[in-house]
């Protein structure tokens, strides 16, 4: 049983298809992807929508939902302490609800694949497959930090390691979750334990997800301690050889980037976070011109305070230009690929993000009747000026119908909304 | 006949209020503004939502709905030539339809009031009027360019000066409408022109709406025609004695800011604008310090390309902390003040921006069901960061209700949009 879409516009990597049609194969594959044919039964009559890929967040630490607006005005080290003080009382029911609030956001916004550094389990992963989403998921680990909850025992960062190799073997060929090592960053794990990192992940084929070169005082600090500029401090013994994801890279050096493009290293942008941290922002057409692997992200909504990539896609897209007064900076189309194609790539999801035959059919439909859509230039203008998360009807993962004219079909929503209060309520209280 | 509001939150000058309940009187002014009272006879029970000021959109085109889009990827100077090529064949019923269009997004996002600078007639006035918006409206004027429509005599500068002042006569003491002279900017306008309209705006107090230092274009060009910056070469000639709203002022000089500081004259911050056409960032929090009136604006959806002032809340707030490397460089209780209380007090209706007895009972509800809004820290937060246009449920007008549950009172949605439609497919065609 094929599953066949009608839409008014498609964003496929060949061009935008007016009167478009995409039709998904029983294993949750994209079979056609054109204009209509007249001999087609439609399943889903789209019209007045625009199909495109799902977007994929490319840095994120999910179930930190609950610690939305825990602290708005802060420097990135006291926000750092801020959010970790509130982290002090989670319990694995508060990572489940929050997850899942995450998720509820991530879904009615257009997200169908996301690189997440957390606490993971078995069971948190399940419920990743149960939402019918993709997520490559890191364990967070530190060097003097162990990672647990209350009665479970923590797991220090070998520990971690370790489980993170059972959890990858457990999921092995699974299509919706690959795991990577989740080193946190530089400033809190030792060489010795990030030199390890890097070799095993160069055996088992791992990725690695890290935070590089976030904040001004993570520069300092990588600086004074080991008389290097973060990225270049891993690279000198080897790290980037490894198939890396480094978040934030705002303050990457001419010669970092070069780094990062030689050793196929992916960074993922983030630049609301970047501001409301006061961060900085990131070389992104440096990055682009040099060929660096790239993703985009909303990091945790601790630091955004949102899961919205359509206000990722319209910021990173302006930020630069106005930065640095040419309007020629950066490309919508450059940046929309980045929020799919060039995402799923880099996060382990090769076969999702485009719309095109052979690839997953991870989906999502626009709502075209709106006043913001009217009148409508390109859908790729569309995409990344006027479009937002609410224009987002339906959601299509693997073929899988997750998202139906605005309606959760994987997650109940009423349930989580309270449950994930509740959680927050307490910890915050 | 009193209307008494009930919501969980409320947002007034002094601080949040919890349970909150807000009356209207029957002359459209609030009349209470607290915690709930038992005796009141609520007619509005709006559990689940947060109260909070409309919005003020402090410097538009808003007929300019029909451009979106029209040209993306062009700095400045280019994009101004790609617009008003498609101003060409503009009717009078092109720019009734995209008013109306803007009218229907600014509503819906929660947006009462609106500073505006276009083509402007008697019946345009009235139009916003029957939707029930307030808006400072500037009929657009050029030194060396007539403005109107086929059909009509255009009128040139100094009639269009008379015309502004007839207009203003005809709405004298309306609560909805004013006018504001509208020369365009100090590239455009004589400095006779300019010099002619501050020395009539001191005498009838009509205010003045121009864009001032909005690209680097304009600063060369102006330097090298007068040997001065924009601003200073207005202030050379007096024009800032005049009640002045400056449209951008990206590239205001430390002396120019206090200039503006010292006359009084109000600067209008259109974030979203300024980066996409890559003209550059303005001082911001040099303007807060300074003391400059301050008002956010959209700017024309051509530039934006939407119209939902939570966005330009969010980057207002956090794009000078990133840029500067500095979280405490703006704070998001200023940005929501510049957006209501301040924005009206220098768009011309002093009494509406906040929620305080006797002030104009301009209100939008903000839905607090949303996963947005879970878990929510203070209300400024939640505005600032979280909040989306989408968010707004209902907007009250001089207390009149004209959108209710998401759904337009004062505004034939559906027909609004097919004759938008069919402007921007004549104009664009």
């Amino acid at each position: 049983m094929t599953t066949i879409l009608r839409a008014d516009r498609m964003l496929t990597p060949s061009g935008e298809v007016a009167n478009a049609e995409l039709e998904i194969d029983d294993r949750g594959r994209i079979a056609y992807a054109g204009p209509a044919r007249v001999e087609s039964v439609v399943t889903h009559d789209l019209a007045g929508h625009a199909l495109m890929p799902g977007l994929v967040n490319g840095h994120t630490h999910s179930a930190m939902t609950l610690q939305r607006a825990v602290s708005d005005d802060e420097g990135f080290m006291p926000w750092l302490a801020a959010v970790q003080a509130v982290e002090q009382g989670l319990t694995r029911d508060d990572v489940v609800a929050g997850l899942e609030l995450a998720m509820l956001e991530m879904i009615a916004n257009g997200t169908t694949a996301f690189a997440d550094m957390y606490h993971w389990d078995e069971g948190l992963l399940e419920t990743v497959q149960r939402a019918g989403m993709r997520v490559l998921a890191a364990p967070a680990m530190f060097t003097h930090e162990a990672v647990g909850f209350p009665g479970v025992s923590p797991l220090n960062g070998a520990q971690t390691l370790d489980y993170t190799e059972q959890l990858a073997e457990r999921f092995e060929g699974d299509e919706q979750i690959k795991l990577a090592y989740g080193p946190h960053a530089p400033y809190t794990c030792s060489p010795e334990l990030l030199r390890e990192i890097s070799e095993r992940s160069q055996r088992t084929g791992i990725k690695i997800h890290i935070h590089v070169a976030e904040s001004v005082a993570e520069v300092e600090q990588i600086t004074e301690q080991y008389g290097n500029t973060p990225a270049k401090h891993l690279d000198a013994f080897g790290f980037f050889e490894a198939d890396v994801l480094a978040a934030h890279c705002v303050h990457l050096t001419e010669e970092e980037i070069e780094i990062y493009a030689r050793t196929g290293t992916a960074a993922s942008h983030n630049p609301v976070s970047n501001l409301k941290l006061g961060c900085g922002v990131a070389k992104l057409p440096e990055m682009l011109e040099a060929g660096v692997r790239l993703t985009l992200g909303t990091d945790s909504v601790a630091s955004n305070n949102s899961l919205d990539l359509f206000e990722e896609i319209k910021l990173a897209t302006i930020l630069h230009r106005g930065v640095r007064h040419d309007a020629a900076a950066v490309k919508a189309a450059d940046v929309i690929d980045i929020a799919t194609r060039r995402g799923a790539e880099a996060i382990g999801f090769p076969e999702a993000g485009a719309l095109e035959v052979g690839r997953l059919a991870d989906i999502i439909a626009l709502d075209l009747s709106t006043t913001r859509a009217t009148p409508m230039g390109s859908l790729v203008s569309h995409i990344a000026f006027s479009a937002s998360g609410e224009d987002v009807r339906h959601v299509f993962i693997g073929g899988r119908h997750v998202y139906a004219a605005g309606q959760h079909l994987t997650l109940d929503a009423a349930d989580i909304l309270a449950r994930a209060a509740a959680s927050a309520a307490r910890l915050r209280g």
